[in-house]
């Protein structure tokens, strides 16, 4: 993987996620607040169904892509004598991938059998989370300062939306979480961006002096921005949901009105 | 902002929000448990969107403030050839204000509508103070030692107050917390008003030598006698309007009596 | 205050707090839970109270003695030119007091009066925990290695009881926890013995090699049976208890009987 | 103990009682939400006092193992002139056996009798753990890179188990938090004896450098492995028994099958 794409990649994977969560989440507690609809609660089980098949898909292919790439281990965990660690970054990036598959088959078995509570889903994301962070914390301890730092912050919010997780392990359907969470998955991507930006920057050369305190010091701040960011998207698409849910409510729906609005949420 | 009163001004603001929410939380858990002045109480929705539109414009004005005072970035975020940041000081305390906006603007939209639970105005506060105390964080290490060591006592309240704030979203009106949260305010104003005298004396140059150990454990300690005083003010105030509250309850109230109880609450 | 006697005397004091807690608080679960024994129930209020009372008054005298001890400060904060601190071990300790004061203040006022909801004496115990360890943090940290880490092992001790206390604020009469809390504060008292013995041996010059890491190691393993020591003797205090309310519940009491049963409590 | 042994046998030690877990939880939940089965739950008291009875009988033997090894220390604390440390390892691996023995002891007391409240057999496991970690955490503190951080690996284990033990205090017959003390079990288990093969390889000398920094990113990475094969063990043993009991649940069983379900919870 090219350092840019590699970290453009999975930013557009979380954004996606986030902005996809963030109307899944919305509906779901517009939806029950107000009793109505009760065909969209009723959906819920199979979008959560087809959210974990999405994640086994999207890790198998994250395994097998890291390995196989042309510049890839292609399996081979050591080689030559003395022996070697054949491409630790690419097997360390499938580790990650397993875990979202894993959390993904849990999803599946979570909302399709009675074998398993709810919040199981929510407890294996937490793991699969962690283990991001986990790897990730070791993956950069001997890197240059403003490197460290700009992974530091997604290590913030890895951790936030691991400890977010975990809580809901017990507590369900609390929309403050929900909505948190998917401002963090919002935060996740774009920030993934942003480190892709300022440490490979596409057009050319670095151009970020790595061990400068006032670029570290931007950083910080401009981390904070992102999430004023993630916070403006969540609000805007549950702002929209909750005025759509309202304006739905204050007229008798003609059959093909109802179609419309049903339709509406697929757009 | 001059040094100096850029620690005091905040200093004041945090101190008179303290005396404040020292007050309203008194009248609301005094005027709850003995379940009489459901006026009060009724008010109290009015007060929270006063209070949330108070933080909006204190929001706004000082991010206007920091940008446009004489040295100040006036929006340029960089600037030069090589290009160097401008006034990273007064954008960081421009990102400070700005959640401070934002946690006005969802206090007015969760008490004026059914949008939101709750549980989400603290959120949302205590996500505005944990971004004041990841920006303090990284904004002092480079500095002398008790220059660092004074701000680190300063996040401890902030983090402190965060933890405390995340609790009220699942505890709603646990008089401990409310009070609790109201000392902190408190801590944090005065305690801002010690870093100003200690660190940019107004009165000429200064004397505090930053690297002497034993100036490090006097300010540890007088933190300590800064919380004892913030408890001492709460506790002052809240007897007060329960002495009040216990006076007024013994004898059936003519109407002056009434009014003039009602406008001892604005005093 | 001689090196040993500081030690040793908070030690003591922490000990026999220690074992009066075991008393009580065996006494209020096995009571509980055999539904007899209202007389005892119906006492536990009056002393909270006089415990309170007793934290207030050890406050005062803790305060007055490290005042005015031959070598104190005698309320001089600083003194001399160049101007230094005077004795601010001395101004350390009363600080530690002075919360011991406040939280025996707030004991007294949540069970004398329906001022301060139950909890709130808990809460101001974590805080004065809390204090005692955030003093003890600073104090200690240009120490050699052995004394740095057998302190480090009290603030374990401390933050421990910290964290139950504020644990307590929320879930009440939690036999669990009120045991935890016994054992930690019997091996606060003993611990504060055993760092008076190591550091400032009565008899004769010092022979623990500070900076020996095999010294360190045996400390870290004496915290531990420390603490299996406390657990023993609140064990056995809770048994005795135990099997005493078991004993008596066997037979119809005479008075005599009544009496002696009662009065074994005070012994 | 020879140090690849004393790293594999409590790895077997810990697997093994993962496996017994991993049984025991699936049996217990299962048994619980498909209300059959009384039969079973009404053993599960027996089965926890003779698990508690092991534990004991382990410990003691841990205990004397530790100090009567040919080179142990044979209860010798200190020796010689000047005084020095006997063996202090051994020492406190007896210390690790102690708290294992009282853990064992609590579990007998609180299944056997009514004297302590369910919770406090998780609360002395969580103890048990702590001082196990605790123990270990100053005991690796002066080895090289490798050896540090592959122990702080089973830290991370140790201390997420003693996490979860302290919730069961609150939480009871959690099902999620019940699996993943199982998970954490296995995964201290395996990961013991990856420890033993990679520092201490018992086909000659060692092959590891422990100073290089990719050997580093492996293990982190290696630790995830051994988690994800600790689910899946746990998960077929969870999906194994709810399949024979919804296979058990179709029929109306004779008296042999009966048995033979019975007895095929024992292999």
């Amino acid at each position: 993987m090219g350092q840019f794409m590699g970290h453009v990649l999975p930013g557009i994977f979380f954004t996606l996620f986030g902005l996809w969560w963030s109307v899944k989440y919305s509906l779901k507690h517009i939806s029950r607040t107000q009793k109505k609809n009760s065909y969209i609660q009723r959906n819920f089980k199979h979008v959560e169904i087809t959210e974990g098949a999405v994640k086994v898909v999207l890790g198998l292919v994250g395994i097998l892509g890291e390995q196989f790439v042309p510049d890839g281990p292609h399996f081979y965990l050591y080689r030559g004598q003395p022996r070697s660690w054949v491409k630790l970054m690419n097997w360390q990036h499938s580790t990650m991938y397993l875990f979202l598959l894993i959390s993904g088959a849990v999803d599946i078995i979570t909302y399709s059998t009675t074998l398993m509570p709810l919040g199981m889903d929510r407890f294996m994301l937490g793991i699969a989370l962690f283990v991001e962070g986990f790897v990730f914390h070791y993956h950069i301890s001997l890197r240059p300062m403003l490197d460290q730092h700009i992974h530091a912050m997604l290590l913030t919010a890895i951790f936030a939306a691991v400890a977010t997780c975990f809580i809901q392990v017990f507590v369900h359907d609390n929309v403050i979480l929900d909505l948190f969470l998917v401002c963090l998955a919002l935060l996740h991507g774009t920030w993934l961006w942003q480190i892709g930006f300022v440490l490979y920057p596409p057009w050319g050369e670095p151009e970020w002096d790595l061990n400068d305190h006032s670029n570290l010091m931007f950083i910080s701040m401009c981390f904070c921005w992102h999430f004023a960011l993630a916070i403006l998207i969540t609000a805007v698409n549950y702002t929209l949901k909750a005025a759509g849910d309202w304006r739905y409510s204050c007229k008798i729906p003609t059959f093909e009105q109802d179609l419309t609005y049903e339709a509406s949420f697929l757009i």
